[in-house]
Formats: C-alpha cells, sequence, structure tokens
C-alpha cells in the first residue's frame, strides 16, 4: 500500500472520535436533563472508561517512543512552544488540586454517596498527571511507525478531553444556572413575572440526609472557583492533539536546532506603555468585579452598580477595539511578505479563532435583536445594545488583526533575508528558505516555486526596492508599537476571560434578554454559546502571546 | 499590496458572512418561538433585504465579466459539473413552482394577509432565476479583479442561501411538528401521558377570519411537497458558491479544453445488475412509504406497519453498508495511486459528508442511549435499537467508500499514464501530469515532485511491476462491479432522501425516544439534526453520481 494518502487514515480515526463524541454527547445532555432517566453515574462511567483507556494509550505511546528511536524522526519547531507547554503545566497543576478537592469532598460523604464519585476524580488525575507529562515530551513530534494506530489514539485522547470539558462546562452551567434561579426566586417572587419552576431542591436534597463537617462546604466552595482552569486545560490538550494527529506521518527536516522563542525575545525591550494600560484596566476591572458581586444582590444600588459596570465594559471594548484597528492599519503600511507555509498549528488557531467567535457573536445578535425589538429609552437597554455592537466589531476587529499578524514573516533582519529567498541555493532541496525562521523547514508542505510564486516574486522585488528605501529604524518603530498594542491587547483579553470565567453574568443580570426571550431559552442560548465566547478569550490571548513572543 | 495573500481578503468576507448569517439565525429562531416578541414580517424583511441585494450583485457581476474579458482569465474544471448543473436546475424549477404556487395562495387572502407575504415569493422567485442564471454562467470562473469584492458578493449570496434554507427548515419543522401535535392529541389523550402544551390552535387561528375558496387549501397542500426541492437548491447554491469562492484569484492553466465527463461515460457499459436491485429497493421503498402513510392513523394496524417499515429500513441499510463495505474491500486490492492534487470541490465534497454526518450520528446516539436505558424486550425497541446502529454503521463505510473513491486517480489506461507520471516530460512547468484527467492542471495547487514524492515514486514502480503482471482484466472487472455497487447505493441514498425528505417520520412515529426525552427535547433534537441527515443523503448521492460518471 502506498504510504503517501494521509486521509484514508485520518477519515478513519476522524470517524472514531466523532462516535466517541457523540456518543458522549448524548449521554451528557441526557445526563443534564432532570427528566430524562439517565444519571450522572452513567456519564461517569463512560467518562472513566475513555479516560482509562486514553492513559493507557498514553503509556504505551511514551514506553514505545522511548524504545524506539526511529518511531519519530522529524520534529515539528511550530508545535508546542513553550509557552503553550508552560500555559498546560500551569493548568495542569490546577487541575490536580481541583481533582484533590473533589476526591476530599467526596471522602467527607463517603458513607452516603456512590463509591463512584470517588473513583472518577482518582482517574482524572492519573489523565492530568499522565497526560501532561505526555504532551510535555512529545507535542512536537511528527510519529512516523504505527501511524494509523497514532492517530486512533491521538483522536481518542482528543475526544475524552472534549467529553471532559463539555461534562466540566454542563455541570458549571447548571450550578451557576441553579444560583440564578434561587436568587430570582428569593427577590422577584411577586414583582416580577418569570416562570420558574420549582425544580431547585431536588439537587440539595441528597446532600440532606448526609452529615459532614463544615470543611466540606468550604471545599465544594473552592473547587468550583478552580472549574476554569481545569476547562481551559482540557482545551489546551485537544489543541497540541490535534496539531500532533496533523503532523503523524509529516516527513521534515531537522538538521537545524530551534532554540526557543522565549530565549530570543528576552532581550528586548519590555513594552512599558502597553504594559502600564493593560495593568491599569486589569487592576480596574477586578476592582469593579468584586464590587459588582458584593453590591448586585442590594436592591437599591442594583441599577447604578450595573450602570458602571456596563460602561466600564464598553469602554474597554472601545479601547480594544481601537487598538486591533491601529495595529491592522500598522500591518497594511508594513511591506513585509506574507509567510504561506504550511503550518498545522497556524491554521488550527486562526480557525479556532473563528469558530469560536461564533458563540459571542451569537448572544450578541440575540441580544441586539432583543435590545431593538423592545423600546430602547431605558439608558441600561441603550448601553446593552452599544456593548453587543461593541463585542462583535471588537471581536471582527481582533480577528483580523491576529490572522495578519500570525502571517506575517520574520522581521529581523527582514531585507536581507527576503533578498536570500528570491535567490534560492540551487543545491538545497527542500525548498523556500525564506519563511524558516529558527525552524527546520518541512520538505513535503513547501512548495516549489510554481509559475504564480515566480510571478510574485517579480512582483515583491518592486516592492522590496520600496521597502529598502525607507529607513529601518521606521520598521523598528513600528514593530514597537506592535508590542504595545499586542501587550494591551492580552490584558485586555485575560481580564474578559476572568469576568465571565468566574461568574459574572451580565447578560442575566440585566434581567433584559431574560424577559424578551423567557428564562428556558435565554439560559439554553447563553449556556451553548458562553463556553466558547469564553474559550474565545483564552485562546485570543494565547495568540497574542505567540504574536508577542514572535521575533 | 501582495495579491498572493488570499487569506486577508478571504477572511474579511467570512466575517461578513457570519455576520450576516448569525443575525439571520437569531432573528429565525426568534420569530419561530411564540413566547418572543419577533414575528414572521420582520424575519421576511430581513430576507428581503437579503435576496434584492444578492439580486443586484449577481447582475452587476454577469454584466461586468461579459464586458470585461480579462476578468476572468482561469476555470476550474473540476468545479460545477454538468450533472451539479443540471440538478440546479432542476430544483431551481421546482423552486419557481414553489414560489408561485405560494402567490397564488396568499393572492387567495390579498383582503387579509399583511402584503409582505406576496412581496416575498416574488422577490424569491426573482432570486432564483437570476441566480440559476448566474451559477450556470460562471460556476467555473476563477475570478481575477476585483477579488476582494467578489469574495464579499459571493458570500452574501452563500449566506442569502443558508438564512433562506435555515427559515424553509424551521417553517416545515414547525409544519410537522404541528402536525404530529394534533395526531397526539387526538389519540393519545388519556392512554399516553404526553406533556401537550395547546399551542396548535394560535397559528390557525388567523386564517379562520379569512374567506377564500378550496383552491387555497389545494395550493397549501401543494406547496408543502415542494419544500424538500427548495431545501436542495439552496444547499446546492452554497456549495457551487463555496467553490467559486475558493476559487477567487486562482490562477491556473486553460489550454487544454475540458470534454464533460457525461459524454465520455456515456460510451461505457450500465451496470444492469446495480441498476435493477436499486431499482427494486427504490420501488419497494415507495410502495411502503405510501402504505405507512396511509395506515399509520390505523390505531389497530399501526403496530404491524411499523414493524414492516422498520424490517425495510434495517434489510435496507444492510445492503447498503455491505455493498459500502465491499467496495472499500476492491479499492484495498487497487493498486491505483492516490490523487492529492488541489481539488476544493472535492476537499468540499468531504468536509460536507462528513460534517453533515453528525446529524444522523446524533439522533442515532441518543436513540441509541434510550433504547439501552429503557428495557429492551419490547420487538419495536430491538428493533429500533438495530436500526440506529445500522445508520451508524452505514454512514460511516458509505463515507470511507466515497472518500476513496473521489481520490482515485484516473483508471482508464492506468500502467501508461502512470509511468509517465514517473518520468514527467522536463520542458512541462506545471509540475505532474498523472492526475489531469481530461481537465486543465492547476499550476499553483499541485506540487512539484519533493522528496517524499520522489520516495513514493520509487514505492510506487515496484507496485507498478506487480500491477502489470496481472491481467488488465482484472482492473475492468473490479472497476465494473465498483459500478454495480456505486448505481445500487445511489439509488438506496435516494430513497432514504425521499422518506424523511418528504414527511416520514419513523423517529416520532415509534414514540419511545419521545416518552424517553420528553416532547420538547425530543422535538429539538430531531428538528436541528433532521435537516442534516436529509442533506447527508442528498450529498451522497450527488458524489455517488460523480464516482459513477468518473471514468
Amino acid at each position: 500500500h502506498f504510504g503517501i494518502w494521509k486521509k484514508g487514515g485520518r477519515l478513519f480515526s476522524a470517524l472514531v472520535a466523532m462516535n466517541i463524541l457523540l456518543l458522549g454527547c448524548s449521554l451528557i445532555t441526557s445526563g443534564s436533563l432532570k427528566e430524562v432517566p439517565i444519571h450522572e453515574s452513567e456519564v461517569l462511567v463512560y467518562l472513566s472508561v475513555l479516560m482509562s483507556l486514553s492513559i493507557l494509550w498514553m503509556c504505551f505511546q511514551m514506553f514505545f517512543t522511548n524504545k524506539h528511536h526511529d518511531s519519530v524522526l522529524f520534529k515539528d519547531c511550530h508545535a508546542g512552544p513553550i509557552w503553550l507547554r508552560g500555559g498546560l503545566l500551569f493548568f495542569g497543576i490546577c487541575s490536580i488540586l481541583l481533582d484533590g478537592l473533589k476526591i476530599g469532598y467526596y471522602v467527607g460523604y463517603i458513607t452516603c454517596v456512590s463509591s463512584l464519585l470517588i473513583i472518577y476524580p482518582v482517574i482524572q488525575l492519573v489523565f492530568v498527571i499522565v497526560q501532561t507529562q505526555f504532551l510535555w515530551m512529545s507535542s512536537k513530534h511528527c510519529v512516523q511507525i504505527h501511524q494509523n494506530l497514532t492517530r486512533c489514539g491521538l483522536m481518542l485522547v482528543l475526544a475524552t478531553n472534549l467529553a471532559v470539558w463539555m461534562t466540566t462546562v454542563t455541570d458549571e452551567s447548571s450550578h451557576l444556572t441553579r444560583e440564578l434561579l434561587e436568587h430570582l426566586k428569593h427577590n422577584y417572587t411577586d414583582d416580577e413575572n418569570f416562570t420558574l419552576e420549582s425544580s431547585i431542591e431536588d439537587e440539595t436534597e441528597q446532600k440532606t440526609d448526609c452529615e459532614c463537617n463544615s470543611v466540606c462546604h468550604l471545599l465544594k466552595e473552592a473547587y468550583y472557583y478552580l472549574y476554569p482552569f481545569s476547562l481551559e486545560f482540557s482545551l489546551f490538550a485537544c489543541a497540541m492533539t490535534y496539531v500532533m494527529w496533523k503532523n503523524v506521518g509529516r516527513l521534515m527536516d531537522d538538521n537545524i536546532e530551534s532554540p526557543h522563542h522565549l530565549k530570543l525575545s528576552s532581550y528586548r525591550q519590555i513594552p512599558f506603555a502597553g504594559l502600564a494600560c493593560g495593568v491599569v484596566i486589569l487592576f480596574l476591572g477586578l476592582v469593579l468585579f468584586v464590587v459588582y458581586e458584593l453590591q448586585l444582590k442590594d436592591k437599591h444600588r442594583r441599577a447604578q452598580v450595573l450602570l458602571t459596570f456596563y460602561t466600564f465594559h464598553v469602554i474597554c471594548l472601545s479601547l480594544m477595539s481601537i487598538g486591533a484597528l491601529a495595529g491592522s492599519i500598522i500591518y497594511k503600511y508594513d511591506k513585509r511578505q506574507m509567510d504561506n507555509q504550511k503550518n498545522p498549528s497556524r491554521t488550527l488557531d486562526v480557525a479556532l479563532l473563528l469558530l469560536a467567535t461564533i458563540g459571542q457573536y451569537c448572544i450578541s445578535y440575540y441580544s441586539i435583536v432583543a435590545m431593538v425589538a423592545s423600546d430602547p429609552r431605558d439608558p441600561l437597554k441603550t448601553l446593552t445594545l452599544i456593548y453587543s455592537l461593541l463585542m462583535i466589531i471588537q471581536h471582527s476587529l481582533q480577528n483580523v488583526f491576529i490572522t495578519e499578524g500570525l502571517h506575517r514573516q520574520l522581521p529581523e533582519d527582514w531585507p536581507r533575508q527576503h533578498m536570500a529567498s528570491l535567490h534560492p541555493p540551487k543545491n538545497e532541496s527542500h525548498g523556500l528558505t525564506t519563511g524558516s525562521h529558527h525552524c527546520p523547514v518541512n520538505v513535503p508542505g513547501t512548495r516549489k516555486l510554481s509559475r504564480s510564486a515566480r510571478l510574485s516574486k517579480r512582483l515583491s522585488v518592486v516592492s522590496i526596492k520600496a521597502a529598502l528605501s525607507t529607513p529601518i529604524s521606521t520598521h523598528r518603530k513600528r514593530r514597537r508599537l506592535l508590542r504595545e498594542i499586542c501587550v494591551f491587547m492580552l490584558m485586555g483579553n485575560i481580564l474578559l476571560w476572568i469576568l465571565p470565567a468566574f461568574g459574572a453574568r451580565l447578560r442575566f443580570d440585566n434581567h433584559l434578554e431574560v424577559k424578551f426571550y423567557g428564562l428556558p431559552t435565554w439560559v439554553l442560548i447563553t449556556n451553548i454559546c458562553l463556553p466558547f465566547g469564553i474559550f474565545y478569550r483564552m485562546h485570543a490571548a494565547a495568540c497574542l502571546v505567540e504574536l508577542l513572543l514572535l521575533p
């Protein structure tokens, strides 16, 4: 058989992953619905089986890779950069902490709960440790032997992570919805006409039979704050596994050793202005968040604190939009050539950015429709409308900015490199050297100069001549400005990740959309879309870190 | 600026399409919910605006292309094959008929309904005509000038078609759900414990004020049967527009004129055995469908007719699975090289096939979970379980079979061509000639022989020597067998498209999943997933036609 046709193996493993995932999806959604006779235990058994299989495969793969030195001949230096692996490690440690707290919590109730509730976090603990180890070691590998088995294994790990992510999202959403319902029930029984189902108590009923000291409750309080980190761990692991999957069977040259990006960039100046603005925004946002959470329950101050928080969001989003717009404009004047090399990590980054945008777009459009259709004379309604519009604008501009940035070639001593690419050394068999930035060129991915490339060369000679006439210092200034913008936007995205991830639900607290769509519909819309919105922020932050570390 | 970097323009137009689509999505879903104060009229206004803009742009584009002969220098011969354009024309004619009937229906009520309900089908009529004309003329074009404007225009057309598709799907789903609720209400008020909301009447209330002769009702009856065709028209148009969008700015050689596939294949034998089996299955299925629809309302014969219909489905799916499996095994022994050329049409075909599979997978897994969780001693439950499992198996096998088939290179006088590819003429600048089948080779897409390709050549020389030793007649036989299988599966897919598209809702009629999940949840699941399942069948049929016409 011909080993070149990767699509067959990919198709099979993708089908395996789809099946695992959709079975998981149907179990998880059924488990979360109260009227369906599927309970948490079935879901946990399914996930435990998946995680055990993943652990076994990862151990086998690590053992096998260590033993057979020809199983990994090539490495993709774009994959698994140090900051991504560092992030994975950090979120992994938080996940381990979460699992530890969960074990402690359920051990407190050991007499009256199913032992499955203790076994599950133990398995998850092992899974997180093994996976962090596995991805740290082999995220750059381009596996060459047992390709189809490896693809299936990686897809199993990917599907397991996504299933775990879905479960955690469902768990957290139902927790927040329950809190919200309790809040609404206490405050708005008469004066508002919400249709509240009396389905809040049955969750806590089970626990009342049990006895536990106050430590249990504290543990539960604590571990809800670790959920956002656990969610990010699953998503980081998914992204790294996907890139490994794409790299299975890829042939590339790794004669050139690649130094880490971090080392290179640490010599450069720190963008102080952007950092200062970003830290101010971040600090202000966090203070306002605490004030908001504390005062929201106070009926008299409620309107005031909502208006303040909305105004802060509007200002923050406006500044970030202006930053992204300015960045895009600077890129327009930047005559660097685009890097069109094959790069699975980057393609994934851009695709995920676009897909995750859908979540926040969706909520915003629903909100806009509601605000426009109802009478918009209320200041809170106007603010909500502006907030939703700015959300859409900011997401769009930021996507354009990040995509443009990720596709730029190396600016460092750029004209020299560029000229070299126009006259590539004939004896090099593996294509263009232009886009190599500290990295082995990937052989099968790069295309040799075809007719259109030659045409573009002629075009670019003209533009290089133009570019060389402007002094290098202009380029330096532009680049510094871009780095300032990047840092500011990074801080902004981290802030806008923290706020919803740790429970600020502006779209619920204003009671506007809830009234328009009715509680069940709005809960459904936000519970589906918000996780993607939160993921978008973290992913955008990761992309901005990458932009920042690019020399 | 550098024209080579297409991703910037693509990103912008993709963002435009996403925004149009998500606003449409929020309007359409809000419009379909009764408790939300957004009505049909807002949705129709939005769609009318979109369609008018699309009509204007398409007219401008056709005029512009006719005037400036250098706007389209290249054509992609893979795009818009004659059978796809023929299908578009057929579904277009059905859509025009549907719009005509709609106009006639609302003209009957002209005194009491909003004039918007008449204006909308008129605009849609013009839209369908202009779009059919536009896509017929220019689906193969690789537009070279005004690239960004063209991309945005195409994305506008794509988004409009998807929005129209969503509206029609919502309309049809709510129609079927209403029929179902009425049916359930009449038959199961006491003996079954469905939670029926009394929300059926308010739809018909409006009409009772109006007077119309019986022709109106006949028109309405008639036009519901045309909905499936209108849905397919939108999807065909979407697929063709997407391929045009991918081809904007693509440079390729079109010196070689491409004869149509149809002409080539018409000389070959008709696969009688496959055709006969397929026609038998199709005929039997249609007869059973009519019997099923007539006898389902009869309480006594209900169980009998359900069992028969399920058994027929199980047999049909088993045969199709065996066919696909046999086809895949034949491909395994078929040592033709894979065609790895760039081909947006094919990439789209495979991606759509996989994405559309999710719909039917989802329903099947939900059904499996329900059947396994409830006591499965009932024969109907066992049949439903087998049916769902077979659905998953059949989809998976069929996807593997179609993907393998679409990636095969030309078999006709294959060894000679293959040998030629191993020693490509040096003076040809545009890469491999192997995969050209009657078609200009696309210059920027094809990669020159890189290191891995050279490696594979060495491998393939060995396999060719092996292949040449087996007589050509074996290849012929295999190919004939594949064509028989293709024809049979084509008929099977058409049958499985007709049944759900024209209203057979097995998953509702058995009352098993509905009881398990509750009516609202199951309606939500099927209304979201079933349109993709129906689309899958039509798309798989289209892919099988392509496989069949490939020489």
